[in-house]
């Protein structure tokens, strides 16, 4: 049977490449992943309109998710980082608790992954690196700080003409940019932008955790859905239960 | 960049868990793999109900196809063989023109891509299993001879509880129980029903090609991409540009 | 010479098409196998008449084993959990004493093997589980209290047709659904469904001790031969001596 | 499922410890092996008695065949090749046919298996090894002939204690000796004898085919059972459907 | 001793990383490469100043020449395509004879290198792509016709900020681009560009032999230093001798 | 992009084969490397006219540097240990500021990165051996004790023809040679003896550190350039921080 | 150069197949082997006259020892355990002395390589088997205990004919036979019969140290010859320094 | 048994430390080598007194081939390629006769095993090199003459001091240096300098068969002891019957 051991299903922004993926690499024997791409329009992967794609794909969740809780998985991921920023924390979790009840499945975001990661590598000041816009990023520092992490430098790719073109290279220089010595951990927000590649490479090169929205959507995903198997070669975070 | 050398979209029943995993196996590098889900509503998988199924899919094609178009595909694959015994030859090819023209990508079946295979093959006369009802696969049989193939055995899988269960070891025994000395090749009908792993044994012990919906449909989409690389493991058809 | 290390001799049930598949896998380097079917007659595999069944293959154990020890085997293991449960402590007692004494062989039982290898890993509470019905569920359960275990948690399989059809992959799922965390470990009753493949697997998701039948006998046949090797994969208690 | 490609159901001497580890060997991805004990007594392996060994197999084939048959093998081999010496090949015609309509399944000899073989391969002049006593080996080159072989040159292994205790080695130094110019290939007989590690090394250094009853009845019971897959490392045979 | 099968010199442009990249990946045993600079001022892989760049290294070519053949290299590679096209075919050759005669050493372009490919593999008409100008892409379509080849189709990488930026996934898009039906083969210009990592998948979605500077260069530079060995891997001209 | 995560430029005497054959060995995924030639005549290797050939690469150290950095290294190794003890500590000194200062690149000396390595190493007590002349060897000690180290024994290889037709089986032979019971570690000297491949089999020997001039400027360069990756085969110097 | 990291010479009786054999399978890259047969008549590995022919090969000695010190060795191993047993300790001591004087080579035997061994593991108590007759079993067991180690139990090889037809089978047979709780270590004399590739199963299946007479005069020669490097696979005493 | 499918045994000047090393990586699974120092003074390896050595090994042979057929080989290379060309064809014809009575095994000689294969390989003119000082060289040059090949070019290794320090590097280039374009092959002689690992690069270089007198002597060797298998790696003669 397909997904025998756990099936996980991915809500993605209908334009992003890079969830498919990059959760194809992480996946283990056993668990299947599934995906659906959220309603939005306009020009994918720009940095202007998001906040609009962001509400669309929002208003449209619930449908969203009943489509994909059709193939039975045993946890969604709302992957995109940016709708937390959009929602903030509140708003965030009555939606969560309202399409959980009405889908009968676990629903997690990328943003709500990344908490628990930082949280389980007990990390409490932080880098944060972000292929989006000025504004954006600030959100994501709000965000984070809301969350109760110290973001101690941050800092948004330069020269991105779109999101969803970028390499993990630049993800690496970007990590590598804003990576301060008072920083525990450095994180690189936005599903968008391929960092998986570069991850392990990168805490060999700063000497301590670095994640993304990647590494810990899919760490957490796993453990929620009780898979508790390491999975080396993308920073630490994924060996750990 | 993500899918630098071709992306593929693949539009799937809701409740199909097959088609995703087995389309992984296959991507070779630089391919990305890209996936929505069709809008259907009931249990999904059960053979009861298909047809309702199939027809309501077949209505919200339209929005389906511009969401997934939004991530830029090379081709978009309508994964599901039986839509094409519901709509017949003639509405698909129109549906699938009107698609094509509103999204601008290039978009196939399931079916469509079997025909192709087939005619790749030289075959001429096949064997014909599926896992569906005894009605459905009637209606496969007789697309197939609409198509100009002579189908010399079917069979359906006796047993199924729900398609989305099956195992690639039953499609091995499927396979065997449809064989017929006069059949140039057997075909395995149906996204649902995995297929993949068994592709290259049955090739081994029946001494001729055997296909299926999903080699088929990879198959096909790759050659429409440009990608003419050959894919071992899974049947001669993935070897042949 | 073949079997130069030890050679193991297995008893099995006459339709059980496990045993063999599941010890090939688990064999060391110049240690050998050899096997024999006990007498009986019915429905292989069937839930109904496994009583009746088992105790015709008791009755005739004395030629079953004559037979079996002509190949020199260092150990000779009875390969059936239930037989056990049928006997009750004492009755085997004194049944595997006269066959010893009879064959000059050392004979051993899949659930005299279970009890040892939960003493090697210290377990005193576990969770079982097992493809019987719920009467020789309950059974096992018993004979495990009576060996001086507690059973915290406990459940049969659902949906067997025959537990010679079952798959390691069900197999998973009924150590999941019977896992409580207060169990200290996972017993996985019964040498008829397979459950290798899947207890590394399972012992990475749960965090704790999974071993089945089929991981417990061998575990021990090899001891008991002299064979201290560690066997990786299948578990920590055929890595430990 | 256990053997979900194929099962092979081997009935063995009882003393004989080579069959079920050769058969392993060979074994490919699918295809399950089941192990039955024919009823005999005496000195295993012994030169001496070995003709009321075989009688007393042939007496007690029914009931042996009967519960090997519980666990649905496609092919039941009877794996001794010497039984058809004894038998002669009417007599053996007549019993194969009756058990196989007792007992619903297709049944093949070891000798039937080489002769099989050697057609396969066009062979029609042959030299012979055994492990045998000179009278067996005599035996065995006149069934040969009366099956439409030539024997151009034949010897038995010097100095076996027990043919149990013989190795492969011994068995390419018999193969060396039993070569002859005129000989089109080399048959090593006996199921008791191991062979298989050598075969393939056998044929690189004498140039021409070496079969032996292990390989014989492997690749006849497979082709029987529907498997065409060809099995490198052991000779030309195992490579031809 | 280093290089004891043949020592291959490469004078780069100064600001150009990937000739000695490329270089290393296909270098076989026993085979040493030696890297200088050659004299230029200005931005690096800009596409201004590309000519006044080209001609400061011709004029200090015979220092640069002198210092590398210290390393006594078998052959020394121009590893710079625009050169060629700079100097003309007479310029070119006149300049190379007096540096062989001064320098004692073998002395080939890379220009040079892809004119013996293409009649290596026998072809006439070519497409061709380039990271180039526009001006110094007619430029490279002048200079392959000037030596006797057809250039059936041609265009220049668009969207260049700097040729030593590029990508080896955008070199693919380029010779898609350019590939057409009438062409026997592909030519991707320019020694800044990384090619190896996509000539073979090209070749394999094309079906027709596909080369760049770099693979020609050290096909030519190999052979010419009399290493016959097939390089697997980058096109089918590095398995031809 | 090439040299992503970094490049590092290496300026080497003109005759010197072994400086690109041994960094190639050691470069990470994404790492690039960059060669220039430093300005000399004479006879590469010889024993002879080493001093002025030094001194000539000195005099046009500007020259060299300002072609090399056009490649924007992330460090530039002067990769000639000799260098250093010509200039002595402070001329050096001055000598890289000045360089740095104009290039803006960061510039580092084969015996620099000696020194910093075994200070990483906490070694004060070595034992040397070079290639070189007695008389340059006499300086390579001096320079050594300037630095604070203590040579408790030193030699230079006998029978040198000329440097750049060494082995590194000689370097091993030299290195246990020069081997004292009160060394902490060996070094050898030297860029232009090849090392390499005897460094760890020279640690499994010796039992302490054992470094060259090669191991000693690619472990500096990386971690001055922020690659902290461990780079196992080479020594344990290369798998620390 | 062949053995430029050392050089091993062994002098075996003439008749003796395996050192060779086994010598060749532990021998690190650089380190080369040389062999050299000592004078002696008779049968070999015939267990009578076995004195005969071990007082030939010692007064033949000297002109054995000239010629293997033709090929440079760094250490020359006297491959024959019974040697020692015949001359005594007192005796050997002087005959060695005097052939490394006449020689300038380090010369060694394989009894005193094992009493090194024994020492290095820290054994006092251990257990004893051999391929000899009884009677040089026991002066095998008296020299050890003369060496100052304690014999807890001790047995030769049952139904040997020629000491050199024995296989690492039945090595493994008798170290299993000989082994006793309070035995320390298992020690298996003679270089005639192979032991290495049953050794580090046997350690597995013991749970303590096994050396053989192989295994100790390698790793005795290769320390003395200054390789440290650590030899895995057979047994512990190989990875030791 | 060691040794089970051939024994090969090999007689070398007492200071050659190449034979063993080359012979060893050429040896088939169940192939044992067995070696043998024959009798001689001197410096090993001088270019000097390389004729006094030969007569001395030539005197003593009867006494070094009694020894060395104590372990049953079944054939005995003279492993030294000079001898034969001290001797002349009838001398050491007469002399191989007496030998093979006196010792009942089968002897061959370094020469006589290239003469077969260039008989095999269909050779007639060739190349001819050889580490040997200019007068050897030309007596071997003669003595392949006399056995009726053309020899169209041939050299000395330049810059020997001694044989047995020389390398396969350097006769690669020596290989290099002495073929011409009508060369049908080239044969590097002289057992002393190593081989192996070039001669198949060389026959990639040069396009031609390549052999040396320690691929002829194995190849020879493995055939009359009746050993057919193909080893790949060292040139094309190894891959004939």
């Amino acid at each position: 049977m397909i997904g025998w051991r756990a099936r996980l299903g991915f809500l993605v922004p209908p334009g992003n490449p890079t969830v498919e993926a990059e959760m194809m690499r992480l996946a283990p024997a056993g668990v299947s992943l599934h995906f659906h791409r959220m309603v939005a329009r306009g020009t994918p992967g720009a940095l202007d309109g998001q906040s609009e794609r962001n509400r669309m794909m929002i208003d449209n969740l619930d449908g969203s998710v009943e489509l994909l809780a059709m193939v039975q998985p045993d946890v969604i991921v709302l992957a995109h980082t940016a709708t937390s920023y959009e929602l903030g924390r509140e708003r965030e979790a009555g939606l969560i608790a309202r399409l959980e009840a009405s889908s009968g499945t676990r629903i997690i975001t990328a943003f709500g992954s990344v908490a628990q990661a930082l949280a389980r590598l007990g990390i409490r000041r932080l880098a944060l690196g972000a292929p989006y816009s000025a504004e954006t990023t600030l959100q994501g520092k709000a965000h984070l700080e809301a969350s109760g992490f110290e973001v101690v430098k941050f800092d948004n790719l330069k020269g991105v003409r779109n999101i969803y073109d970028e390499t993990a290279e630049r993800a690496y220089g970007l990590a590598r940019t804003v990576d301060a010595a008072d920083a525990e951990a450095v994180f690189l927000s936005g599903t968008g932008m391929p960092t998986l590649s570069v991850l392990e490479l990168l805490e060999a090169d700063l000497g301590k955790p670095v994640i993304s929205s990647a590494s810990a959507m899919m760490w957490h995903a796993l453990r929620l859905a009780g898979i508790g198997q390491s999975i080396p070669g993308y920073g630490r975070l994924l060996t750990l239960r």
